[in-house]
């Protein structure tokens, strides 16, 4: 009877559903105004990892609050889930990420201009379908 | 012998992207912090057309700066193209907004409790990988 609505996620699902896609958008401020850019990121030890890359708009994130948000969409038109993350920015050391997380290459960047930004995540929200759709939680 | 890399996207190709797809993201400040929400939009005669719900976040956003970001992404983890478009968003009266944009119907909402923003893009940046690459234009 009731049409399908979305319901909150716990913390833990949550952080599941963020570690099983490779694409989110951290959302920072720029020039004073709203900015948004899809990265891929990986999840390790609970925080998003994501590559940046030099002398673009995404060096104002660093050290600021920023959000992070992965979601499922089918068909182009069918939010299945949505997760967002808030937490600070900051940018690892070339020693720490070097090596550990080449599996972000990524088509913005050229590879030689490169960092890697961790968000420890301070909040975590997520809204979904039911599980029983199956079909919301993949792309 | 390039690897693939991000084109810069006209305005009138990126309003054409963003009109392709169903979904996107809008991002506004809440409580002083950066926040996103993804939406259902409709393109109408230049403006990205949005539903809102009450007593939420997104009542944040109103008669602000916003972006809204609409992307396609394949495979979970494959950027094809990203548009982001930077304008005021603003409430259309109920008047104006109540049978135009009744295709926005959105999980998030109770139907009862809608309202429709209306973002007027003054920016409008888009990036994307070739067209010939296919795969790049569609989710």
């Amino acid at each position: 009877m009731k049409p399908r609505k979305f319901q909150e996620l716990t913390r833990e699902e949550s952080m599941r559903r963020l570690a099983s896609v490779g694409v989110g958008r951290i959302v920072f401020t720029h020039q004073a105004l709203p900015a948004i850019r899809p990265v891929h990121h990986v999840v390790d030890g609970g925080q998003v990892i994501i590559r940046g890359y030099a002398g673009t708009a995404l060096l104002s994130a660093l050290n600021t609050v920023v959000a992070y948000e992965a979601d499922a969409v089918s068909g182009g038109d069918h939010i299945g889930w949505s997760v967002i993350v808030t937490g600070v920015a900051r940018r690892l050391d070339a020693g720490q990420a070097a090596d550990s997380y080449r599996e972000l290459a990524d088509p913005w960047a050229e590879d030689d201009h490169c960092y890697i930004i961790c968000i420890r995540p301070e909040l975590v929200t997520g809204f979904g379908l039911p599980e029983e759709d199956g079909s919301a939680s993949r792309r």
